[in-house]
């Protein structure tokens, strides 16, 4: 698929076909295709399914609860929710460190007995990562010092001083710092795709919602009412009505999720690209297409920085008592492979189906974060957080050893503020300018 | 009473009758005196209930348990519960300080969010006491810093710098320093008095348990086997019978209670005084005295530094369907007054009665802890605990840090050895044989 001899050798590149060549050829059209430059892959249904493809999180939970089709969320950085778990509450000790070398570091420690054993729980966190460990004291002579145990997790931590965070609310500062790229709500972009239709100004100009789409969005979630609509509203109006009266929403494992239906944004005539539709779908990280017919999709056909993975989905004699949906998944090369694995592509109608494309949704954006593009980001938001974490806890603890006049800047917003996943957290971090317009390449 | 006169104008002083006196006279006999030159006080059964009769911290029990009369054990500081209650486990921070003016202090501070109500919960310790306060927050602009926590709670502690306590295992050190005053164990000096007797040497010399004697002890608690008793041995031996072969011991409101009965300690033929009794009823601070027929009793009739409350029962009509007991009570004059107030000063014998007299036995204990004596032995205690807590929370903290090589004497004890009550403490801490031959005067 994508190779490096593209960027050597190009005029060498034979490129896969064109959209309109495959739709030309007729016949069994495939749902989805390479763009013709690759840079995606296509989930292979006969691929074994990776290792990984349940969170151990996950997997402690009740295997069989009724309704439980056994499709799990991936786990994401353990770190991030370890101090919600283990230290916030409990007694434990933090610690920052300024380096030069590696920036800033903030160190939490926790003594835990249980009965005979003694462990310490440690969590580091750096500008690059998060770490967290937890080491059994039963070998040691004595409990490591700070520095012993930021070089044991880091290695590039060696040699450092700490000092300690002595502020009495400093635990809720932290735990908002890890928990910045942790998401429980989602959005994910629907795009209404006709037999034929190769371009995105064709796939935002469908105004109509068949009866075939009608029945897959109701499967989806629940039609709700935008106006004044209390659960996360994923950007859109609940105001003024300006992106539509209505949308998709639902719950699936305490995740919220809005929809960004195509058919339900608003149409601007005489707008070719139909910017109401497209600001919304286009900042969305994963997106749905639904087709009504076989009809190829090709990912690269909406123009968009963050659309990065795409769940295909063509429904098979709709509106009926065997309505089926057949089902592709295609993403960017740099984003991980995610789960549910697409083990049989045919689904019948029904609560399995949803489970498995809701949570095939939310892995999909999981993933997306891996990505090269997403993970840059998150390392910029990171450092930045961190840095202004760390001279908030040194002011704090300066100013209750009685060192200095105190806070005087009251009114600053915590980065509390800063909270509600990787996405809300860039955006407050960077101009947001960049990324209004970041769909338009 | 006891009145500074007595040293100021000896010669002019009129004692009060000795105990010869009173029985020569013959008649109704008072069942307690006052000894020649006072220096105790007396219960009167008429004088009103003291007003702080019932500890705060029991009235918040359910008050109409069955087989619950109202008879409460009083409050000890609540500083030195503090810590467990609201610190141990939790998130907290603590902070050292060695000052010329006032000593080594030890402050704990933890921030509690109880829906919109903020709080700092303190405790500050210094050689001469514990002060535990909750501070709302929701006047002061900010957190206050550790020095402003100290002033507040402590007038002396003023300007002074504070360093953090940076060990993760030092909250099990703190709690046994707090607790070394919280006492959940009790030995009692039972003594049987004949009538007419009026020297220690005639009571220790009793050796016959009288069925009066007997129904009553079997009221206190249950006779136990000494050979290896598991429960609280209150220094009696379980391993090689020195001290009799068996004792009568109870638990009441969890507190373990047990008795030195005078005639269940060994006899030793040809000692006059009775030593092997003496060493263990001697040590008590606070006796029973049973009295099988109306006879006087005299509080410096054992000569002892550690006594200081009697409470004296006389068995009426025993052995029968209407036992009944006649109590007083007598402390130094040292000792502030302890409840239950002695209303009505004769019993029928049953379970109110039993309740009455060990609620009135552990609550002479804690009072008589108030007296001179102990007061100050307890603050030389606190003193020194508090210097080696201190000592150890800043070695351990400067090795978390990794500025110290790291604590070399592991094998060295931890103040949690000297957990188990003023009294233990106090002889952990101070040259034991000086307590050992300090009931001869």
């Amino acid at each position: 698929m994508f190779d490096v001899s593209v960027f050597l050798f190009q005029d060498d590149y034979i490129p896969y076909p064109r959209i309109e060549e495959v739709l030309e050829r007729g016949g069994a059209y495939p749902q989805v295709i390479l763009p013709e430059f690759g840079g995606y892959w296509i989930e292979d249904p006969d691929a074994p399914p990776p290792a990984d493809s349940r969170g151990k999180e996950e997997v402690e939970e009740e295997e069989t609860a009724p309704g439980d089709y056994g499709y799990r969320l991936e786990e994401i950085n353990e770190a991030a929710r370890a101090y919600r778990k283990h230290f916030l509450g409990r007694e434990h000790l933090n610690f920052s460190c300024s380096s030069s070398s590696v920036g800033n570091l903030l160190l939490s420690v926790r003594h835990e007995q249980e009965k005979e054993h003694e462990h310490l729980l440690v969590i580091i966190r750096s500008r690059v990562k998060s770490v967290y460990h937890r080491l059994s004291l039963a070998e040691l002579p004595d409990i490591p010092s700070v520095p012993e145990l930021a070089k044991l997790l880091c290695d590039e931590a060696a040699g450092l001083r700490f000092s300690p965070v002595l502020y009495p609310k400093a635990s809720q500062l932290i735990v908002n710092y890890d928990e910045h790229e942790v998401n429980n709500t989602y959005k994910f972009g629907v795009i209404y795709q006709r037999f034929g239709q190769v371009s995105e100004e064709e796939l935002f100009r469908n105004n109509e919602e068949t009866p075939a789409f009608t029945e897959f969005l109701q499967l989806l979630g629940d039609t709700v009412d935008l106006q004044d609509f209390k659960g996360f509203r994923g950007g859109l109006d609940v105001s003024h009505g300006q992106t539509g009266s209505q949308s998709i929403y639902t719950v699936h494992r305490q995740q919220e999720i809005m929809f960004h239906v195509s058919t339900k944004l608003p149409f601007t005539e005489g707008d070719a690209q139909q910017l109401q539709r497209k600001r919304h779908i286009g900042n969305d990280i994963v997106a749905l297409v639904f087709q009504e017919e076989a009809t190829p999709f090709v990912p690269d056909m909406i123009a968009s920085n963050f659309l990065h993975a795409f769940v295909v989905v063509q429904a098979e004699e709709p509106c009926s008592e065997t309505t089926s949906y057949k089902v592709s998944v295609t993403a960017r090369e740099d984003v991980p492979p995610f789960g549910p694995p697409l083990a049989a592509p045919v689904f019948k109608k029904g609560p399995e189906f949803r489970e498995f494309l809701l949570t095939k949704l939310i892995n999909a954006e999981l993933a997306c974060y891996k990505s090269d593009r997403f993970a840059r980001l998150e390392e910029r938001t990171r450092a930045a957080l961190l840095d202004s974490l760390h001279d908030e806890l040194q002011r704090r603890s300066q100013s209750m050893l009685g060192l200095t006049p105190g806070p005087e800047e009251e009114g600053r917003g915590e980065n509390g503020q800063a909270h509600g996943g990787l996405l809300e957290s860039i955006k407050v971090n960077c101009v947001s300018s960049v990324f209004e317009t970041s769909y338009c390449q």
